[in-house]
């Protein structure tokens, strides 16, 4: 019987993930985890914990070498990412949930876990309850990853599925998730999809081995989604998720990003509704397997702190297999995918610019196409977040050159029999 | 960075999975793992690879001091046994795929990796490529899993969706099940719930800490399962399921069992269709969570195997960790469940050992009632398994002591104002 490490903890934050972690180490004493102090920015709030908890004073937790594990739960990114790295090195183990921190630091922090051999853990930071790093860090270690597309961000969906399922506005939807608890009251982080891209970034580097900065990867929120390609949507048999999504091509480089997207209704994506989250990941010879939880709120992302404390007392730390282990993949732009657009007048479409269209309609005010565009059309252009125009890829998105030319060519034969 | 093991591998099995395997490690020459010898029991088939690669001696591989890793996927429970104790105390790393094998010597394959610090991997051996094992044993560490509830066998579930899908009465449907490969000719062992049962003794494990016979264990399998009974569901918008299950109950003791249950059509196990499995695993703060996945077939097999694989690079053993590190908790029988019977005659059917009878027909030849029974009346009496007896639990069907007497109270109660 090996013996564990005892976790003496200092905690930064108290919000709702604080707090909550704070009332389950109270309610299972057997975790042999205790929190020493607690951070706090403003020491006037009442709070249901003893004062001398407390502190204002950062140095007191990360100068006192009888703490070994910093939670930093605070949702600031530039203070916490000074906390964590300050903690990392004083030789302290991290657990963090503050997702836009780590996407905005990730090479500072591959660094610092390289210098210090320190344990820096953050499954709470993407689908909270979800063990997607972790799964995709330990199981998925091989060069079998196909693809992987999830929903990332429990606000949107909610939002989108009232819209769907209750035929709600835009706006009366996010007035309800605002009043559940489930959007922020400034919500453009979740809906313009800041909030997802910072999640995919690390899971690109858990998955793929990839590195990049959220603002290199094409992402939109549901920002544009209207009533009518809802309407368009429920007419094909479709639902419209915000899917953050990666696959490896032919050639072994990783097409990513984060868009709106038809999803077909016995889709495993169909079935993650209101606030929770889903991941798919195809792998080689297993087929897919689904992941579904709980996304967000206090309680599942303590929970995941808490699974990270526990692997903290079998020394566990995240290996980064993919970039350090294995041939890193690289992120590509050179691809096809297939796009709904939907708009005012045809003069805001680059329509030259598609490969093909399949499909369009002008009968209304409000118009629609589906067709095959490049997807530099898209990461170099903006047309398609102007004019009130808004862009849902159709489902499978991804096409690759070979397909495209092949149905190219088919399409010409076809011209030359007619 | 860490050097890792390199692996060379001697493979007991050439059927679809040791196939499959081989097939894989041909593809993706990047793991770094060879085949060097496979041992197989019938020479003169012919097989898809070079000749010099088999042998029919097991000691070619388990004396061959070179072979650092044993791949056993024989599916013969008392030789795999053989093969795989050796092997570990030959001081070689052991993958095994023999679920039954795994179930019926436990104790002696724990106190063998104890004794030989050896890993002993077998993800593939409950959900193929599912990865539930990993999860429960690294994920869920803590004494916050309330309960897991899942669909372990792909047979009785592709039969069982094709009775209720496609109304096939239960002959129709096996036989398809054995056309598609999904069933074996003699598909007792599926049909019967021994293969279920037998993964759930050590899902229990990892899950638990709880070390069980499966001879111990309350199950059954879809044999006793009746069009009628698919009608009566279908009344009560239910999806009939083979659900192994087992749940902490308030005293800290488990109750556990593998039977037919009623599920609603919004449970998440009403997702798994076919020969999918899935798992649903209940942890204290994170709700939820959700796994699905292929749970047989040759390549998702293999692909578990070679998730094992990849982790004995990094040495990964099982720690069983609810077993040794904490209180390993104990299986009870002192519980109720709320239970459907299908019956042809009142006579067969201890009226009297029921709490109480909520629900009864008897206008037709096939009779059914539903009821509350103390767990006991099931696991010592075999009455449910004779005379054409059918028995399915409802949704959450179980009860503990307090909320029967409660109801009981309450019903006494109502008794005495009316």
């Amino acid at each position: 019987m090996e013996t564990h490490k005892q976790l003496t903890i200092g905690l930064f934050g108290f919000g709702v993930v604080g707090e909550g972690l704070y009332k389950i180490l109270q309610q299972k004493p057997s975790f042999n985890a205790t929190i020493k102090k607690v951070c706090i920015k403003n020491p006037g709030k009442r709070r249901e914990a003893p004062e001398d908890l407390f502190t204002t004073d950062r140095n007191a937790i990360l100068n006192d070498p009888s703490i070994n594990v910093v939670v930093e739960v605070i949702n600031e990114s530039g203070p916490a990412y000074e906390i964590v790295s300050t903690a990392l090195k004083n030789g302290k183990s991290v657990v963090s949930a503050s997702k836009k921190m780590i996407a905005e630091h990730l090479p500072e922090l591959l660094e610092l876990q390289q210098r210090t051999g320190e344990s820096f853990l953050y499954e709470s930071a993407a689908c909270a309850s979800i063990p997607v790093i972790r799964n995709l860090e330990e199981y998925y270690d091989n060069d079998l990853l196909h693809s992987i597309k999830a929903i990332v961000n429990g606000s949107t969906n909610f939002i989108l599925t009232k819209m769907f399922e209750e035929k709600l506005g835009f706006r009366e939807a996010l007035h309800l998730a605002q009043q559940l608890g489930f959007a922020e009251s400034d919500p453009s982080l979740d809906v313009e999809g800041y909030d997802a891209a910072n999640k995919w970034t690390f899971l690109l580097t858990h998955a793929y081995g990839i590195i990049e900065k959220t603002a290199n990867l094409v992402f939109s929120g549901i920002q544009f989604v209207q009533g009518r390609d809802a309407d368009v949507a429920r007419e094909k048999h479709y639902d419209i998720k915000l899917v953050a999504q990666a696959k490896k091509l032919d050639n072994g480089k990783v097409a990513a990003f984060v868009l709106p997207q038809f999803i077909k209704q016995d889709d495993h994506l169909a079935f993650v509704k209101n606030e929770y989250n889903g991941v798919v990941i195809e792998s080689g010879f297993a087929d897919k397997q689904f992941f579904y939880g709980k996304g967000a709120g206090s309680f599942p992302t303590a929970s995941a702190v808490l699974s990270d404390l526990s692997a903290l007392r079998y020394q566990y730390r995240y290996e980064y297999k993919k970039l350090y282990h294995h041939t890193p993949h690289e992120l590509t732009d050179d691809f096809y995918v297939r796009a709904y657009l939907s708009f005012d007048a045809w003069k805001y479409i680059p329509r030259d610019r598609f490969e093909w269209i399949e499909e369009w309609h002008a009968d209304s005010d409000r118009k629609y196409l589906v067709g095959v565009i490049h997807f530099r059309e898209i990461k170099e252009g903006s047309w398609w977040k102007e004019n009130n125009t808004s862009l849902v890829l159709l489902p499978e998105p991804i096409l690759e050159e070979t397909q495209v030319q092949q149905q190219k060519r088919k399409s010409l034969e076809l011209a030359e029999l007619a």
